[in-house]
């Protein structure tokens, strides 16, 4: 289990490979995914997550609907029903979205439908991967620049959420530069926030890092304040969900308040994301970006493995206790030092943004 | 178990009674002190827990040592054993400190040992229920002034931790405002954090909130900004654990990050406190206040009842994950907008402090 992974996989043209990301870390199950349906599922009930992944895991789904629709001698319908039920499988991802419109282009434009759905998705697939690895190519010299000025003493990074690998295929966003500097020799450690409700830093990211080999601790979302305080954080990266024409960015819940404690401490805070996050046709974050409210119980119950080494939740209130649970929050341009793009850093501005991306203007 | 209760009392002179924390709000346990190491245990392993509290109980853990002294004959040195045992029970709260200073004070004035030490432990939870309720009386006018301006409409207060009647003997520093204002008919809502890693919010002030009848909502810890940034809070108080003559403030984890979020969208932060918590010979909170760091499993391992109806503890993290616990962090008073004591509330400084305790000139 230490040699290095992607969150999909092919080693057969009949089935695609995911990681029940639920049962992780306390459980590594991989999934097979031999017909469309099965990806719905997985991305109906949360096997796989993360936006790329989602769009990668959809993407397969198409071929797999194909495959069955030309060996079954299934009519039409039957792939446009595919497209139907994987497109509302996850209505808010909009990454699943895109890649199910690149499926349907190239269907379009070939007659070799296995083939084409076959090399479509393995390319949405191997695009992510290289946009993964440009974010990281770009991020390095910060961390490369903080460890010269601390002398090649440890650059401890603080981040919120898992925007890492097991969010995308392979490298991830924001985990992309701290594992290009973990390579080069650079002394990095990573101060993991638990991320409640849900704990995906606890639960993904402390993982993942660990496959890595890369230095961390894991602390409760209460903690980075404190650590920022007394010079123990000299970089925040997070990444995000949706990122607004001005800058602004919408992430986990917490981030803002993260954010703040960095500008008040003179800490960098830098946010990692592939173009594909872009929402140009947003300007006001705080205004216009809906923050979805989800389901009470994961605030109430906490999901971990028993002192019988199963899995199991705990109730942490009172049960009749009632609970709110906003899934993001929204990090005003001001806060943030700059954006990490697959294209270059630039300046949460819309002038930044278009100066990387004038596709834009 | 609808009837007020306090949080710690005696039925006899034999020992001293106190409700195991750590079982709440799944269970309600009773546990009797008999010997100080009893007292030293239950402050140790947070049994009682709040400064009030845990001053309240070192107090009576002189008494119960003082009685064993005298009655088994032991020397004087197994009273100072059970002075320094206590005063090291807990490094942060400065009433532990204050309330066996007051018991030394009171052993050395008298030769009636085994009464002073009853009378002096009892007038410190009478001091201290009398305190709590002047807080209220204080702070209640500032609830009242929200609820005029919003016109009767709810008024929305946050809090982090635990500052309730649990953490005190009665009232509760934080909890008696609002206490005051709902039995005045005011009408209030609580937002409670559910305060990680312990989760006090969620496992106490949820807890004594229903009991008292009062409207409120579990948030996470990351919830509160957002909150803030859509005008869904009006007010945050905290409590302290230990209050500096420049009106600095250590208080749980992760009360730093309330301060930033509350300045940044304007909303009153007010710390509610009997005075035994200032410690009027430091200064600079950030540089002199020692901040305790407790045990990992906290962190990784979150306790409450599972699916059987249980009390048990699910691991959240990898098993070989390390993590890092800050049990408080420190707000700086330029974040705060006033402090509601039992004298009347005064500016978060040292003039602002002296203007109400002159004593400490």
């Amino acid at each position: 289990m230490t040699t290095p992974f992607r969150t999909i996989w092919t080693t057969s043209d009949r089935f695609v490979e995911v990681i029940d990301q639920r049962k992780l870390p306390h459980e590594w199950v991989v999934v097979k995914l031999i017909t469309y349906k099965d990806a719905v599922l997985a991305i109906k009930n949360m096997t796989v997550r993360g936006a790329p992944l989602i769009g990668a895991t959809a993407a397969y789904g198409i071929y797999l609907a194909v495959r069955e629709m030309v060996e079954q001698e299934h009519e039409g319908t039957f792939l446009d029903r595919a497209f139907e039920e994987l497109r509302a499988s996850r209505p808010t991802a909009v990454n699943l979205f895109w890649a199910l419109d690149r499926m349907r282009e190239a269907l379009d434009r070939s007659g070799n439908f296995i083939q084409t759905s076959w090399d479509m998705a393995g390319k949405i697939v191997e695009d992510d991967v290289e946009t993964c690895r440009r974010i990281g190519v770009h991020g390095l010299p910060i961390l490369e620049k903080i460890s010269e000025k601390k002398k090649g003493d440890v650059v401890n990074i603080l981040t919120h959420c898992n925007a890492g690998m097991l969010g995308c295929i392979e490298w991830g966003t924001i985990t992309s530069p701290i594992y290009q500097a973990h390579a080069k020799g650079i002394k990095v450690h990573v101060w993991v926030d638990e991320t409640r409700p849900r704990n995906q830093g606890a639960n993904l990211t402390a993982y993942e890092l660990a496959r890595h080999g890369v230095p961390h601790t894991l602390i409760v979302d209460n903690t980075g304040g404190h650590l920022m305080q007394h010079g123990m954080v000299d970089l925040v990266i997070v990444g995000t969900d949706r990122t607004t024409r001005n800058g602004d960015v919408a992430n986990k819940i917490g981030t803002y308040l993260k954010a703040l404690a960095s500008k008040d401490n003179g800490i960098p805070f830098y946010v990692a994301l592939p173009s594909t996050t872009l929402d140009m046709t947003i300007s006001d974050g705080l205004k216009e970006i809906p923050i979805e409210q989800r389901d009470e119980n994961e605030v109430k119950y906490v999901v971990g493995r028993n002192s019988k080494g199963e899995l199991d939740q705990v109730l942490i209130c009172p049960e009749t206790t009632s609970a709110c649970n906003y899934g993001f929050d929204v990090t005003p341009s001001r806060l943030i030092s700059g954006l990490i793009t697959e294209r270059g850093i630039c300046e949460p501005s819309e002038s930044g943004i278009l100066s990387l991306f004038p596709e834009y203007r």
